[in-house]
């Protein structure tokens, strides 16, 4: 394990009252998988510590993607201008029918890369065929909580077969990796399936990542037949009772923000709002959940509805929804954007006691975002340069757990060309749709 | 003047019935300053071509930004979270009292280089020190289309100095360098100064460009003072009898389209989404212009407000934000808003017939961009990589008038290091601030 000094650097931190504030010329100084120190630079390095130059650079906690189904990178483009329900019917379903554990692999690798060279170094990743989900994440080395996702019409055997998985990889990859339970959604797990995923989360001790009341739509159809909000469905089922990741949560009703912040220091909100905003799902209500104090993240979701994997891009789109929906440019100002972009999404993943700061105790997830592009000049304000300039591009260098994934934009611990080749190779086959080999029906 | 070949492209080409499509493995032959065949790859070139190899790029035609404060770049991040008349009367217009010519002249080479940087060769720019601006374009090597923003305070003597700048500078720079009036707005301009503005237009054979109904409190105020819409002014002072580019239309009532249908041939509208998100200012309503046929093309805005000048993140947001805006993701479909992007601003600038094409005849502003990144992958849908996946810092190569300005992110034509050194020198004094030597007052 080498030690590292980030050397002069400007550094995105909370302030004494926990507001993120820049700064300017601190060395950073890493032990093992862990920040030991920040401090004003000028003081020579011990020996010990390998020193990486981060002049013109600002240090950020690494992004966190707090909702994603990252193998979907396999089917990018392929679902273009259409609604929900054709989306899932018509597209993503029948095309996850051609999935193999091959190709989740090679779409996990691909999407690591997306995701490194964007700063992304944790992803809470809801998918198939986690098993090689978790075995590209051991070998790239970044950070990830992974449920696999399952249906309830796939009875409850295959839900334990996602135990299983979770059980296998909980704390794997030398502790990179965490797990949970991951029923796909309200409107297509019963109460029972519910409630037998809370079993085994309680049994292994670990959470639930589950879509609900993801737009408006579903709430109404969930009342309707039920005279139930998805949300009180979680309450109902015990969900509310394990730590959960709940998305999307643009069809919360004022009532169900009231009762998630009985549960919020344990539950959270992945909020992803370029799907939101391409499938005109409406909006997660941010403000009010703030002031509940439930956890807020930023998330991706799947490439086929965002269609990258850029938290940058999620940030932006976040704030500037937000004051657009309000009608109030002073709505979510740059320093709440950013505590939710950093420690929101650790707390949301329920990691904000070791992710999301740059702070001695903290876990070695840094990266080195360029300012000197000409889209940052001149750099009166860096705050609003990482919100609203900075590009994933500007990305310089990630370290995950003390070790540096990405260099001067030199991905060290994966094989770029071969990802490429290999999902190329799988590109035209996974493109065939066959309508009635669809995996699942939406109908919420 | 040398004649070039584009090898083994794929082209972004209006299709027989005028939708954007992407033609594959394309050669471009490009020679003075245009474009005289498309043609499959595979032909060896002629002797006197210069080969640039294209392989996996993707050429589109330059990016036109129709509405900008370029220089504005100098005051970047200094308005953050705040409405718009504390932005104009608390910031912009404070802040403004501080330029001098050479701070727009650096200005305007920092916001070239972005520009470049991101793929625009046109910019419609609506600033002050206009001649600064057109300096630094001449020795640049884009394109633009340039009024000196006047406000009727100034009185008419100021005008018939702008009226000078207009006549200085139309068809400079070979050609490069269109010029028109540029009144700010009917809320800073009485009628006898549009009137003046227009007569001056006529006279000098060229159009106006000009702010109106930006947003929708600025068309209630006008009704309520004068019983006329802002785009009723426009009409009754004869400003939509020229060429007019209006920015920004957010408020824009249903009979303001239909007046302005009558003037489609040479009105068009400015879209600068992410200003309008920021500010909360709400939207242009594009699908009504499109219905009406009035020419809708993309902008940035000043970067004080979007904070860069990013025209690939406006065609973004403009696509993403229509369909929320609808409630229907089916809305401004990946062709439409790619239509916008190239075909569109070239119409709301009046070049339609020279600009906004991949075709023989027109002008040679060629962007490539590079499909190679793995935010793309796998390449199932260009299209859909453009409008949605696509990055500034994914345009390699940038060609204006058939003269290459950027070659794999090289910057052939300007000195980056000394302009950025130039702007930081100006940087502090900029940012000072007194408020009673603003410029102008906001009071619609």
């Amino acid at each position: 394990m080498t030690n590292t000094l980030l050397r002069n650097c400007h550094a995105l931190v909370p302030d004494a009252r926990g507001v993120p504030t820049i700064a300017r010329n601190q060395d950073i100084v890493v032990r093992g998988n862990r920040i030991v120190a920040l401090r004003p630079t000028g003081q020579p390095p011990e020996p010990d510590l390998d020193v990486l130059e981060a002049h013109q650079m600002l240090a950020m906690p690494g992004l966190i993607n707090t909702h994603a189904h990252v193998p979907m990178v396999l089917f990018r483009g392929l679902a273009e201008d259409v609604p929900i329900e054709r989306w899932f019917n018509d597209f993503i379903w029948p095309l996850e029918s051609n999935l193999t554990e091959e190709a989740v692999y090679w779409g996990m690798q691909l999407g690591l890369i997306e995701m490194i060279e964007g700063g992304v170094t944790t992803v809470a990743d809801h998918y198939f065929f986690m098993d090689q989900v978790a075995r590209a994440v051991e070998e790239v080395g970044t950070r990830a909580h992974l449920g696999w996702a399952v249906f309830g019409s796939r009875g409850l055997k295959a839900l334990e077969e996602t135990a299983a998985f979770a059980e296998r990889w909980k704390g794997g990859a030398g502790g990179r990796i965490t797990t949970c339970m991951a029923p796909h959604a309200p409107y297509t797990c019963d109460d029972g399936f519910l409630r037998a995923s809370v079993e085994h989360a309680k049994r292994l001790g670990i959470g639930i990542h589950i879509h609900a009341a993801e737009e408006m739509n579903q709430t109404r159809a969930s009342l309707e037949r039920r005279g139930m909000t998805p949300i009180q469905v979680l309450d109902d089922t015990g969900v509310l009772s394990v730590p959960v990741i709940i998305a999307h949560g643009c069809g919360l009703l004022p009532e169900d923000t009231e009762r998630l912040s009985r549960y919020r220091d344990h539950v959270g909100i992945a909020h992803a709002p370029k799907t939101y905003l391409k499938l005109a799902m409406g909006l997660t209500p941010i403000p009010a959940l703030r002031r509940a104090r439930i956890p807020v993240g930023l998330a991706t979701d799947g490439a086929v509805s965002n269609n990258t994997l850029d938290v940058f891009e999620s940030l932006r789109l976040m704030a500037l929804m937000q004051k657009h929906d309000a009608s109030d440019p002073e709505v979510l100002p740059l320093s709440e954007a950013l505590d939710i972009a950093t420690r929101g999404s650790a707390a949301v993943l329920g990691m904000g006691d070791r992710l999301g700061q740059l702070a001695p105790g903290y876990l070695a997830d840094i990266i080195l975002v360029d300012t000197s592009g000409a889209h940052w000049q001149p750099p009166h304000n860096l705050a609003a340069g990482l919100l609203y300039s900075a590009r994933a591009s500007d990305v310089q260098t990630v370290m995950v757990d003390g070790r540096v994934l990405m260099r001067d934009r030199r991905l060290l611990t994966i094989d770029k060309a071969r990802v490429l080749a290999e999902v190329a190779r799988h590109m035209e086959r996974l493109a065939q749709r066959v309508p009635n080999a669809r995996i699942q029906t939406y109908k919420p």
